[in-house]
């Protein structure tokens, strides 16, 4: 054995540069947060974006029966193409193609997730020290994606007098000669926000003028309450690029499954380069299970479009619930969702006493009324908070009126 | 709206860097072969480590169950940790905890399929513009995982007359301070070969003078034939700290299900701030199918041994039938496997007429014969050529034969 290099005479194993900047501020302000629920108080939960937790939401048996074919036929186990096995991008092009935004099978990418799916779009589209346009509030997975690959996070801001529409003037500052792309996630996670058409209008109005590729997350599209209309984005434009994410999680209530999907619309091949890019990058994992992949076509188009609505009519009516219980409570304001399944609630912090900001008012709501809530801070937006409508209504309404009485004890 | 910058005054959107460099050196072999099958004769593949594809090999029922029962639950749907459900992790931490190799809950971090295990423990570990010692010949997704990272990839030699062992003198010329760590595939993808404990030992003995974790891939563990027996490398030392990969591709024939895992053997707390690196970095893809890892204490626990060994057994009667027929074919030079799927068969080249290399050697083959085999480039390891074993016995012979004939009517 030749003599040992000085560095190598010890074990020094340190985490890597990439590691140390993956970071999802959800769980870094969830955990940083060490509130404990009261003990005399079940714990209600208003947290999570899972909406199968409470088991108010069960998934359609369309979905069971759908995966228990593909096990017994014993034909769905194998490796498929790392981009996705084609019967599922068949069954996807047929299900969202419409005349104003057509797709073929060559345009759809399946990831893990829509998670996967951000990851590959965002990392087909942007090199490190290029920069992101984020939306503020947000949802975290964006800047963990991007801070991870070394792309700068620039945010611009969602209005919450004007329903979470975009400060286009804003904006436009923020984009420069390195910026590679921007999100939109419309319906919004955590605003339940849905754009109008004419503001959907005037964004790619913006992105037309700046050349700039749109990644829509649309993973709540048709989400949407009342007479409140959702417009697939790429159906309002033929010239500004888009790479479009969705999957199964939200509308088929399974997000366990881990099956996402990158549409890509781009009628003048100015994203020639990024569909290869996608595939070579699918090569990393090697794409979604194969047994749900199998069983889309099933599941895309026997389950009835009731189920999507009732979950709809669901998340309508806690809005509306609690919406008509939080507006009353002095020191909050409450901005009513126009979809998904979140409602964000804005914290005039200085009406209470000795808290600081949504970090701790959150805390303190747990420790004493065990109803727990994501501080804006997780969106990059303090002092609010979010709530999630899917538990069941009662439950909701519980948490409520818990959490009038918190506010009630500490408003000023 | 103000100024347009100039850079942003037209379309331009190339893909990324990390894009570019992320190859699948398979896919690429194969793709620009380019060769088309004999229309006359039907196609045998020996191509693929898909042992799904040809139907001999079926899954076993109790894992058919396992997954039908968490579809009925109606609670195997919601999100999990990223990381992995803590069920399967502590199925996983009993199933494989051994008295030399103990395992708890924590040292466990599921992924999708081994090929997400391989790319948290390579990015947890390693550095842009450090390397990384990988096998030649070996499974091409050591390369594709690094590359994209910007790692650069150094190779080990294996010996196919040492029945494919390290040659550990010439893999220590490799090491300096920039490297990583070793990645070690047991048994070997493409080789076949199962190493020895005393060959096991040298090279722990190595990677403890050089400080050298090893990424451990034993995908194909326990996986030998006859009397040879395989040790797991962590088994072996108390002080090389080892990332084990392996998943439920291979023992249960399921690769399209797509989990895998990490195993974190670490008895010094050297590899401290790799268990929160690998948690970190699980965060992007939001890690398996909950379907699938929920199903894992069944199947780890309700499928027969015979079930395994079935495999084994089929698979080494698979390489002594073709052995026996390839090893008698002049200008052919096959190294018998002793376990895994996979047999690698040198072509002495300049004895084929105008056949320049194993990739040419492989198309002919495919275009005359309708056999297809992969050219051993694909594992960087020029004039070779790997067959796998898991087609039916049948048509394994009635492809050597077509090979036997092919050579004859080549050979010099
Ligand atoms: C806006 C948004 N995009 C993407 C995702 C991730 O979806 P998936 O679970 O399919 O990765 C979520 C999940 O909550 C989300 O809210
Ligand atoms: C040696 C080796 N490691 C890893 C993998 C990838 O396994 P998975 O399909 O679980 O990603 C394979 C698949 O063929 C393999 O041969």
């Amino acid at each position: 054995v030749k003599n040992v290099m000085t560095s190598r005479s010890k074990w020094h194993v340190p985490a890597s540069i990439v590691s140390k900047r993956t970071v999802n501020p959800i769980r870094e302000t969830v955990f940083n947060m060490r509130a404990k629920p009261n003990p005399d108080k079940e714990l209600i939960s208003l947290a999570l974006g899972d909406p199968t937790i409470f088991g108010n939401f069960k998934i359609h048996e369309s979905c069971i029966d759908a995966v228990i074919k593909q096990l017994q036929s014993y034909k769905a186990n194998g490796y498929l193409p790392a981009f996705g096995c084609e019967e599922a991008r068949k069954a996807l092009a047929e299900k969202f193609s419409t005349e104003d935004a057509p797709l073929t099978i060559r345009d759809i990418v399946l990831g893990s997730g829509a998670s996967d799916a951000l990851n590959l779009a965002i990392g087909a589209l942007c090199n490190e020290g290029q920069n992101i346009l984020l939306p503020r509030p947000g949802f975290s997975i964006y800047q963990t994606i991007s801070q991870s690959k070394g792309i700068e996070c620039r945010y611009y801001d969602l209005l919450p007098d004007r329903n979470w529409e975009i400060d286009l003037d804003q904006l436009i500052t923020l984009i420069d000669d390195k910026t590679a792309c921007i999100v939109i996630n419309n319906p919004s996670n955590p605003c339940g926000s849905n754009f109008s058409r004419q503001h959907l209008e005037s964004i790619i109005q913006v992105c037309e003028t700046y050349k700039l590729v749109i990644i829509a997350d649309e993973i709540y599209e048709d989400m949407v309450f009342g007479s409140t209309k959702f417009y697939p984005i790429a159906s309002l434009t033929k010239s500004v690029p888009i790479l479009k994410v969705s999957g199964l999680a939200k509308r088929f209530l399974v997000p366990g499954w881990r099956v996402g999907w990158v549409f890509i619309y781009d009628q003048n091949g100015i994203l020639d380069e990024i569909r290869d890019a996608l595939l070579s990058l699918s090569n990393i994992i090697l794409g979604a299970n194969s047994l749900i992949q199998h069983s889309i076509p099933d599941i895309l188009f026997n389950t009835p479009d009731e189920f999507y609505q009732d979950t709809i009519n669901q998340c309508e009516r806690s809005a509306s619930v609690s919406a008509s219980v939080l507006s009353e409570i002095r020191g909050l304001h409450v901005i009513v969702p126009q979809g998904a399944m979140y409602m964000m609630i804005g914290i005039n912090i200085e009406e209470f006493k000795g808290i600081k900001d949504d970090v701790e008012f959150a805390a303190k709501l747990l420790e004493e009324e065990s109803v727990m809530c994501l501080p804006g801070q997780c969106f990059h937006y303090p002092n609010y908070m979010r709530i999630t409508l899917t538990p069941p209504i009662e439950k909701l309404k519980e948490a409520c009126d818990r959490i009038r009485e918190f506010c009630i004890r500490h408003h000023i």
